[in-house]
């Protein structure tokens, strides 16, 4: 499949990596040709590393849409009119689009969709909603079975990273702004982002996914976040909740509820603990229950990773190729197992113990002797009558260290049950 | 496309259900016809309600297996050994296969993914690891440009009920477990759940999915929960930690170390807040960064709707068909979308006020006249000199009559600054 594409900036950029990294993998295990034919920026400046490396590069975006033998643009310029043009002649020509322009499809969609359906192509846009969170493809193949009854989501990474540092850290607005900015998390105009336009270009197209209807963005509820001030902030901590910038879709009877502003998420909500630059989409589908998926929300390599598995799509079905293959689950592919003897984690012991003069030294001199290095300990009260519970947290330790002073520290005199071990996660 | 189910206990009778309801959907705005061909249970008992609503039915396996007309085998009824001959019997005749049978495809998955292969059919199997969550998709498909280089899951969900009660409630073990198995979360004899077996089948399925090569589920180190006791869970509680039963997997330079344990994870971390019978998987990928995916783990309709999503992903495939079409995304199938208006949710006000004598009755008796009902205030301390807050929460209202209400009370002579208003997400 030879592909073309438009805009090489930092998504462009991930693309292009990612498919010179994974493409022996896509040729042997999924049998997959994925070339990329011609790359268009607007000046030879951007175009130079690719033509270094071999790339054919064009400045003139319609030559690339006009090339025949090219049967997907990948259009990751950004912006309303031109690349509206690009894709609409793209479709007229019969090429596949994979975009991840959310401002493109949420005000031209309605235009685009039918005319690829008219042309018999496909518009895949993975990477326009919620980079990391395959969320498309979610809605429109694995809840197949299931109706969105309703959808919250934290889609903008800029306003969940300034609500977290003003809730995290009590900031102001205007200094976690800032913050935000210096970090590069928000642009040096920020108003599509904390004005709550860009959740709502993603709003409007889950909404449509969910609805199956077309929902047009200009006619949501948008209401950002830079009114919202460290008074607010403290007072949802007060009511045990946390304050973000939610986009939400409803289903109300034979009408839907679509919207976007600041909202007062209670604390045992999956969605309160989604922080930082963090996405999450928040779903309630009958025979299905609540569905909670998180990940990077934008970001050079995951949008990017999102283009390519569109790509793939693409590619699976252009060749005509049934799902993805699990040909590796034979014999001759079988995994080269860690054997958990030589795993290394913390860990958490627990001893149970006499109260009696000088178990603590016995238990870290067997701990010492094993070559465990002690992160912290805990001792508790006395609970059971002349009984001690001593928790020691180790540093990261292999696991045949662990067994062997465990067993020894169970044969010790003054350690009356026998001690428990739980590793940690991190 | 023609399926057979074999088995019609809860999964299956769901599977019933979901294709009746969305068959409808799939027919007219997917293009495709999903039908239940044969049905087939040990007894006459079982498919008596089957057959009065009109479905073929069996109590011979081999008889739908041998019945050229069906395309697709649906695996439902549990065990190793039937089923094992089944679905064998039904690749050597060219079917595909759907399953949920974790089990089965743990322990012979290396036998029957490369006869599926051979025979040029497949095995789909999302409803086997976490129903309500398209893990097996996410890995094969959305996240094809990203290799995991770990994975935490928690994937029992009667182990982490049980964690979860003796963490909220401080139950012991047994006193947890008796509640699951009275709330029909956990199986009169609880050994594959609590020992961490069933985690462990799921788990293998993951790693293998994860790198790609054949996991052997009985090389796993499992260990399960029943040995952890109140004291562990109060002590994790000290360290700031939960206690989950996780299923492990890390690419650990050339080898894979793939584990079933009781794992200490810290609060901040995401899987710490999946409570109750939820199922979550943990993702590191390169290119991606973090992501979680969370939703129901087992359950009639949850593990039913992936059975339903994996046949309309075959039948799509079965009809060369390509992505699910966006086609409602033009002007004929435009959202009837509700008003902002007439939307309803709780609101927090927030008034700043002069601390002056009345204001208070002022603010509510504009509430009141507006129909208003309040739900709590909150007055806090003096912040500016003269200045007071006044937090208002209300009941749910619909957002006409809090716009007219918002409007008279910043008209007070009382109110000093223009009212913050924020919605509740419920």
């Amino acid at each position: 499949m030879r592909i073309g594409l438009i805009g090489v900036g930092t998504v462009g950029g991930g693309v292009v990596e990612i498919l010179e990294s994974k493409s022996d993998f896509y040729k042997e295990s999924l049998g997959l040709n994925i070339e990329l034919a011609l790359v268009c920026a607007r000046s030879d400046e951007e175009l130079a590393p690719f033509k270094e490396k071999g790339y054919p590069v064009t400045t003139d975006a319609m030559a690339l849409i006009q090339d025949p033998s090219i049967e997907v643009l990948v259009e990751l310029a950004g912006g309303y009119e031109l690349p509206k043009k690009w894709i609409q002649a793209a479709l007229e020509q019969g090429k596949h689009v994979v975009t991840a322009n959310k401002a493109l499809l949420a005000k031209y969609g309605h235009e685009l969709f039918p005319l690829a359906k008219e042309k018999g192509v496909h518009i895949l846009f993975e990477a326009a909603v919620g980079g990391g969170i395959p969320i498309i493809r979610s809605l429109q193949e694995a809840f197949v079975g299931n109706e969105v009854q309703s959808l919250s989501c934290i889609i903008n990474g800029t306003a969940n990273y300034i609500l977290t540092r003003m809730s995290q850290e009590g900031l102001s607005f205007q200094e976690a702004l800032q913050e935000a900015q210096e970090k590069g998390y928000a642009e040096a105009d920020p108003t599509f982002d904390i004005e709550g336009i860009d959740a709502a270009h993603k709003t409007a197209l889950l909404a449509s996914l969910s609805s199956r209807t077309y929902v047009d963005f200009e006619k949501i509820y948008v209401s950002g976040i830079s009114s919202l001030t460290s008074a607010d902030i403290a007072f949802a901590k007060d009511l045990d909740c946390s304050i973000k910038l939610l986009g939400i879709y409803n289903k109300v009877e034979d009408q839907i509820d679509v919207r976007v502003h600041p909202c007062l998420v209670p604390n045992d909500h999956l969605l309160s603990s989604v922080n930082g630059v963090l996405n999450a989409v928040f779903l309630e589908c009958d025979n299905l229950g609540p569905t909670l998926q998180t990940g990077a929300g934008a970001g050079k390599l995951p949008t990017a990773s999102a283009v390519v598995a569109d790509l793939v799509a693409l590619s699976r079905y252009a060749s005509k190729l049934p799902p993805i293959p699990m040909d590796f689950f034979q014999k001759e592919t079988k995994a080269n197992l860690l054997p958990i003897s030589e795993t290394k984690t913390r860990y958490y012991f627990r001893f149970t113990t006499q109260d009696s003069y000088g178990v603590l030294a016995n238990i870290t001199r067997v701990l010492a002797e094993s070559r465990i290095s002690i992160e912290s300990i805990i001792q508790k009260g006395v609970q059971d009558p002349g009984k001690v519970s001593i928790v020691v947290i180790t540093e990261k330790t292999i696991e045949s260290r662990v067994n062997a002073a465990i067993e020894k520290i169970d044969a010790l005199e003054s350690v009356s049950d026998k001690s428990q071990v739980i590793r940690f996660l991190m």
